[in-house]
C-alpha cells in the first residue's frame, strides 16, 4: 500500500475519532469533564507533531495533527466559555 | 533540533495527556461518557499510524501511537467491565 494513503487513512480515523467530544462539549455546554492543563499538553504535544511532520516533510503527519490542534484550540474556548465561574 | 528527540518530545506529550481519562475510567468505574464505536475507530486509526511508523521506519511514530493503542484497548476492556447492563 502507498505509505502516504495509508497515513492519510490513519489520519482521517484518528480525526473522525474527536469529533464527537467536540459536538457534545458544544450542544450540552458542559467542560467540567475537561481538564484545561490536559488539553494545553496535548496542543504542545499535536504542535510538536506537526513541527516533526514538517521537518519530514511527511503531508498526513502535518494534516492530521493540525486538525487535532484545531479540535483541542476549540475545545480550549469551549472551556473558557463554558466553565462556571465559581 | 534533531528530529527524533522533536518526536519523542511530541510523543511523551501527546502520551501524557490522555493518561488522566485512563485513571478516571479506572477509579470511578464509569464509562457512561465512553463510545465504544469511537474507541474501535481510534484503535484502527492507531494501529494504522503504527503501521505506517514501520514502514517509514519512525520509531516516535511507532513508540508513541503504540503507547496510545494500549491506553485505548484498556479503555475498550474499561468499558466492557464497567458497562451497565442494561
Amino acid at each position: 500500500m502507498d505509505v502516504n494513503i495509508l497515513g492519510i487513512v490513519a489520519g482521517v480515523l484518528t480525526s473522525v475519532s474527536m469529533i464527537p467530544q467536540l459536538i457534545k462539549v458544544i450542544k450540552e455546554k458542559n467542560v467540567e469533564d475537561l481538564s484545561w492543563v490536559m488539553i494545553l499538553v496535548l496542543i504542545c504535544g499535536l504542535s510538536l507533531w506537526v513541527w516533526y511532520g514538517i521537518l519530514q516533510n511527511e503531508l498526513p503527519i502535518i494534516l492530521s495533527n493540525a486538525f487535532a490542534v484545531l479540535v483541542n484550540l476549540t475545545l480550549l474556548i469551549c472551556f473558557i466559555l463554558f466553565r462556571k465561574k465559581s
